[in-house]
């Protein structure tokens, strides 16, 4: 099997040129990404493109500013959407029940899979993509700028441009450490101590401990990066966001 | 911009012949799968192979025994997974603080999209494959078949083989349905009815409406594929699940 080098050669673009994606190839990608599997075919996703400058400036601080979410030309917030479902069922005799957590599940996975297309083909075509994560920590206020009705709800958004010089690729597991043959193969201290050695011996992962006066990379993490307690806020604005849009959680 | 065209043509397939997929051709798929973008590079999931045939059966049931479960040589299930990282932080003197719904959801977003990659590239490759809802529904007892450990959640699995025939391209809503510019233009009455009305008016989908005895499409969706009660049933075990392994939801 010759697997296309694109795979496994890819890297997320945080920096982009001045020039302009096209709506025209938005909208084609767009197109072509829709034909990405999805739940009975019910397509619970809707995908909001920001380009005009006070709009994005109004999404920058839901993204901290971070400078993918900046300096990207277009930003393409992916969201769960049983809006459009509901109203058709509503408008066609039929009692819709999708207000729930595993209709939510549902349409986050459609919404994840026809992003993850989208990101393909965009970067397949030359451009550049980075998705933000922080889309799920300030859900409620990306909401209000791009007027999300309920049953709408953003799960991450994509910034887009023409790449601004070649990005560095990041480094990966071994395949070994995430693939399991037939059943869950649990980790011995040993294992994991091997799988995150590469990592943690890098000379970039040396420089985060340093910057950071820590003394693990995982300790970059689990107090710098990802701390527990805003682990915790945001967990619980974007339950109640969801929530509010009329999922029970 | 010219779009591959396997974007626009591809398909998904139920059907599979006993031709085998190796052991090898899927590590190298998945290990250029995992070049996909995810959260922070912390690389929350894993993903559990099923080729053992009493292994197969026992998953079966879970997964309400649909032909493209039964009739695939492999099926991938494809979990959220912080067990691997806590283990790391644990034994490199870090506190995680991971066991709440904001990670949980980078997870399965990570998940999705290392699934969707896998996906393609197995596509790509000649390949059929085919998404098993089914995993959402009843993740406790694939949970057991495969012996997962805590903080590990079943979020979508992949039946895989080579096809067997020409499968039919499911139709999608056109791309002004689901495309918003700037801010959510929500539908009118009129757009839902033009939105699906090329849906409803084909064949297969009249032959639906009959076979079930209903008026209308859309309630084909809600009285017989995805009733409420079922999503509620379902709700609640995936929810509780989740919680027992360790998010607070």
């Amino acid at each position: 099997m010759e697997i296309d080098s694109y795979f496994s050669q890819r890297r997320t673009v945080r920096s982009f040129t001045d020039a302009e994606v096209s709506d025209s190839d938005i909208r084609a990608m767009l197109e072509a990404a829709m034909h990405a599997p999805t739940t009975g075919n019910m397509q619970l996703y809707s995908v909001i493109i920001t380009r005009d400058d006070e709009k994005k400036k109004a999404l920058w601080p839901a993204h901290f500013s971070q400078p993918a979410a900046v300096g990207a030309k277009v930003l393409l917030t992916f969201c769960a959407d049983f809006n459009r479902f509901v109203k058709w069922c509503e408008q066609s005799g039929a009692v819709p029940g999708f207000d729930n957590f595993q209709s939510f599940f549902s349409a986050v996975l459609d919404t994840t899979i026809f992003a993850q297309q989208f990101v393909t083909i965009a970067e397949r075509n030359g451009l550049g993509t980075c998705y933000l994560g922080t889309t799920t920590y300030n859900a409620p206020d990306i909401a209000r700028v791009l007027e999300l009705p309920v049953r709408v709800v953003p799960v991450t958004t994509v910034a887009l441009g023409v790449p601004d010089g070649d990005a560095v690729q990041s480094p990966r597991l071994p395949v070994d450490a995430v693939m399991h043959v037939e059943k869950y193969n649990d980790y011995t201290r040993e294992d994991i101590a091997s799988v995150y050695a590469p990592l943690e011996s890098r000379e970039d992962s040396r420089g985060f401990i340093a910057e950071n006066g820590k003394q693990t990379l995982a300790q970059v993490f689990t107090d710098v990066r990802y701390p527990k307690g805003n682990n915790e806020v945001f967990s619980k604005i974007y339950r109640d966001f969801i929530e509010s849009q009329c999922f029970e959680v």
